[in-house]
């Protein structure tokens, strides 16, 4: 039975949105398909529904091919789960909390690592039970600082979250088996929602782990940052991009005499710059990492680290050889990219556990003047021995640099790396000088596939993430199995989210997802594939509105008709604007020729459609169809 | 595609969890249908969610054919929605409270009247817009008190909700006939889910509004009392149900002198039944209520009485005409039902606003002893004229009555209507003491429906609930919508609820859904409808299940495959305990003659089942289903 557009609730507004700034945001909201609650909260009204449902519908059925199992797990879970993994302090404040009648606290799940991790530990006792690949799609709460961009980021969300569970990594049966199922039915959901996507390699970020991907929509008004080398068909995000080699050199004549200068509150790079007019790229930024290293129960809880089973006593760390003061040092306009940091850093001391940016109160203390810190501080430190710089590439050339004088608002003008750190440091200079990549990579930067290709920045909407996280979880709350030797080991863990709304937006915001007049929605997720548009729904025009929409719902075709008592242009407005693939309008004078208009929302079939044989129409509809 | 047994996360177990007190909540835990993860929330594990989703089909093809239309609603939901409608207050503690990072509060939507009437108040203009008929499937809170019965009484749990919104409340497009649309559409729901269900005249509720149905599913463990008159096809719950005329009379001798006894510490009725060794039949169980006449602006807020614009002064009420007392009397072993008292009270009383159970500070300070109130308090009142005794038939005998004696800590004993009450009020009588059905019905009081018949009382399990709502939340929010001569009115609402996860539960609760070995499932939603367990997963029985298999997916059916390498009586007991309607054994003798045996779970088709040839097993099997 067709729907009426008279019997379903399709708000539509001319008007763009004030608060909307992207075009998904914007016309989502005039084609009725959401509406909104409350900061980041949205009403899915029937036409935003039925796409979400039919995107719900793909990815069901490609994570049932793929072996997945459908389970669904609650929103509110014991925040015993969250501390347990350390994830209630690493949430901070995104995550909602919910605190009962009697008092005690629940996480609304933002995800449920913990939760389903805990499920499959408590079920699941040998290795022939596995592998177990577990996935839902649910609502998922986020409680983000500033919600925006419509379904982008918002609060509360549909998420498809699936976690596998393996005895091993490699093999039959191990974690990049089904990684890689999952990989692939992930290209395959992408493909049939009709969205132009492309994998990205990814740093896997606070959710922990050693390997994932992203899948992105490339969007101008994506929040992520992709770097591609197209001729190498390599892309990875700005966090995990590498940069290939660049070249350094320290040696060069100062280009003036150390300059000390006044810069009162300007702890901040562009401030400086503008009172020095000196423009980034000539500035040296200096931040100030702990690489610290556990040795158990000597050190109690370091305050402002986060780090649970550390000192907060910094020189009691320094002595007993578990601290180093990591000074990462980046060209102005550069950004210091932790995970690069990490990875440097752990290379050179794999003794040590982690690597944190410094708390200001503490590094302070231990005599960094956060905000006016410049590398030239080792030279008088006392803690010298503990402390190693890391400088870029590029910053470790021999130009005019402005930094920090390492005194509360004062920089220095004229800094030279020879003069001020190499010199004073002497035989000593290897163990505590290194140049590295330590930053994001950025548009120009030679691409690490060394074919002499540079990498171009895009940007994204990041819309699915595979992760590998190993044993992260299952560590973490004592999650084992039994291998074959009869032994408990602990799980190794993969995870897999989509997020659902995000294709909508994607699909709106995609290459030719939208025009003027509104939104062009793939055939697959639009809330209907057809609306008949009958100029007057009456008499032979509303006779034949039926029938044909009868026969294309038993071709499988679903179909909404314009019944309004309204002017066709007011219609023609709403059609374009809500976006349906195809529209078939019905007009008295083609009728009794025996014909109707068949229009293609995207104009492949002409900027005026086609007249159809009213009893061809159906077939030709279907015909139309697949290629949109 | 069929599952295999070994694919999935089915945890069977063969002890009876100690929490579980009712044979639905055992049984889902039991057959790893569910698992607890806090206090009344619980993961739907892989067949359990297979269930749920089959019942939430049937769910949605039944509303979208009574012509309603699906929507997704958020569950975070803006605090000062519920303040406009009062129900903040209403729901207290039950509703979950989330205090978002900006310290703004959110309601965790136990359901959705409040936003649904605030999206369609901003979507809707015109009576031409209506009726519209929105609903959702989707998860609902609510901070029970004491969750129990697994998913019969969850704190997290699925509902269908439904709202309706009209013109007018009768004729063409009226509430009425969505009312009667959706009513039908249950009736179809629950005949499909195959649970025996009756229909029972409901109160409204706190969720308010003028008429309601409930839908019951017959069973000892229901939390819900309802009294039926079988001669009559008379249903209605505890709260609704009317009795047939009952005869009353004040006259006869006292038992005795009225004797004043010390009964320190005993406000309840049982209570001092047990310390002077009386009945609670020949008890009175007196309560005092307020009825409240609202003259806007002249009285401010009345503490304690959660009622808007009154004012706490009740002597100042009293002395402007705005206040009755009503002194409800029953029989110590009967139970005042509120919504009788107030019909009885506004039929008199028709200026009059509200009536609500006196809050005991301010009854005490206007001289009633809450605890010890007896009838004849109204002897000596200086509030006699605005006093009214309502009493039950049954307690308006003349009998041995104990009764408050109007004195802390004090009972009277041969309290009689006449000497304490009728003589001392004289002539004033008529105006004081009325006598009417004011108590909630039992088992053997007369049916209303007059034919001679008796009530009982039996237990049932809500599942569904129909309500006309009237303009209760239009009114409250001021939505509004223009009518035919572009007047501005209060559009007329109705709300439908069906507790999806109780669908389940019932199926299990429900007579015959059940036996010592584990669940019986209706065909339609059982986890799968049909197990094939081959004696060994290896060889010819493989095959045998694999082929099998395919022909009963092609025909619609489906199937899951015990692969597990373990001894038939073992996988005999898991098929019981889980409950699949038919189990398809395949073993290598009766394999080796063309055959296999078919077996009913529910024993239709005998306690072996039958011997089927393989070729004719699928049509056979698509044959049993349709009488399961």
């Amino acid at each position: 039975m067709p729907t009426l557009w008279s019997q379903t609730l399709i708000p539509t507004a001319r008007q763009v949105p004030a608060e909307a700034e992207v075009p998904s945001h914007q016309l989502m909201l005039r084609a009725g398909l959401i509406r909104k609650l409350g900061a980041g909260v949205y009403d899915y009204l029937p036409l935003g529904l039925r796409s979400l449902r039919k995107a719900m519908e793909i990815i069901r059925q490609e994570m049932n091919a793929a072996g997945a199992v459908e389970v669904m797990l609650p929103a509110l879970q014991p925040i015993e789960l969250w501390e347990r993994t350390g994830r209630r302090a690493a949430y901070g404040p995104n995550l909602f909390i919910v605190k009962d009648r009697h008092g005690r606290d629940q996480a609304l799940g933002p995800t449920h690592e913990e939760v389903v991790t805990e499920l499959v530990g408590g079920c699941v006792e040998s290795y022939r039970q596995l592998p177990l690949c577990l996935y839902q799609i649910q609502t998922k709460f986020r409680d983000e600082f500033r919600p925006r961009f419509g379904v982008l980021r918002s609060r509360e969300f549909q998420m498809k979250d699936a976690y596998s569970f393996h005895l091993t990594l490699e093999g039959p049966g191990g974690l990049d088996e089904t990684y890689q199922k999952q990989y692939d039915a992930y290209c395959r959901i992408f493909s049939r929602c009709g969205l132009p996507y492309m994998t990205v390699e990814a740093e896997s970020g606070p959710i922990g782990g050693s390997a994932s991907h992203e899948f992105m929509v490339p969007s101008p008004t994506g929040e992520d940052t992709i770097l591609v080398d197209e001729k190498a068909n390599y892309a990875a995000n700005v966090e995990k991009c590498a940069t290939g080699p660049r070249g350094h050199s320290f040696d060069g004549p100062p280009t003036g005499e150390l300059d000390k200068v006044h810069t009162p509150n300007c702890p901040g790079i562009e401030d400086v710059g503008k009172l020095l007019k000196v423009k980034p790229k000539h500035m040296l930024k200096t931040l100030v990492f702990f690489g610290i290293r556990m040795k158990k129960d000597e050190v109690p809880v370091l305050h402002g680290s986060g780090l649970p089973g550390v000192g907060n006593d910094l020189k009691s760390l320094a002595q007993h050889d578990c601290l180093r003061f990591v000074i990462a040092v980046v060209r102005g306009d550069h950004d210091v990219n932790e995970a690069k940091l990490r990875h440097q850093f752990f290379a050179l001391y794999p003794e040590f556990d982690t690597l944190v940016l410094g708390d200001p109160r503490l590094a302070q203390e231990m005599g960094f003047t956060i905000g006016y810190v410049g590398p030239q501080v080792i030279a008088g430190s006392p803690w010298q021995k503990q402390t190693l710089l890391m400088v870029d590439p590029d910053a470790a050339q021999p130009e005019f640099w402005v930094t920090g004088a390492n005194d509360v608002d004062h920089h220095v003008r004229h800094f030279n790396w020879n003069r001020e750190v190499r010199d004073p440091l002497g035989d000593h200079v290897q163990k505590h000088l290194v140049v590295a990549d330590i930053r994001n990579a950025a548009e120009g930067d030679p691409s690490p596939r060394g074919n002499g290709g540079v990498l171009k920045q895009r940007k994204g909407i990041e819309i699915g993430h595979v992760f590998k996280l190993g044993a992260k979880y299952s560590d973490a709350m004592g999650v084992t199995v039994l291998n074959e030797r009869n032994e408990r080991v602990p799980m190794i863990m993969g995870c897999y989210g989509i997020g659902v709304n995000r294709i909508l937006a994607s699909a709106i915001e995609r290459e030719n997802g939208n025009d003027a007049n509104g939104i062009i929605w793939p055939a697959s997720i639009a809330p209907y594939q057809v609306l008949i548009t009958p100029i007057k729904y009456d008499g032979a025009m509303k006779d034949a509105a039926g029938s044909l929409a009868s026969s294309l719902e038993s071709l499988g075709i679903d179909v909404l008709i314009d019944d309004r008592d309204e002017r066709p242009g007011v219609k023609f407005k709403d059609a374009d604007l809500v976006g349906f693939p195809l529209r078939i309008t019905i007009g008295d004078k083609s009728l009794a020729t025996g014909q109707v208009e068949v229009k293609a929302r995207n104009g492949s079939n002409g900027e005026k459609g086609e007249l159809v044989a009213v009893d061809q129409a159906a077939a030709r509809v279907a015909e139309l169809l697949k290629s949109l």
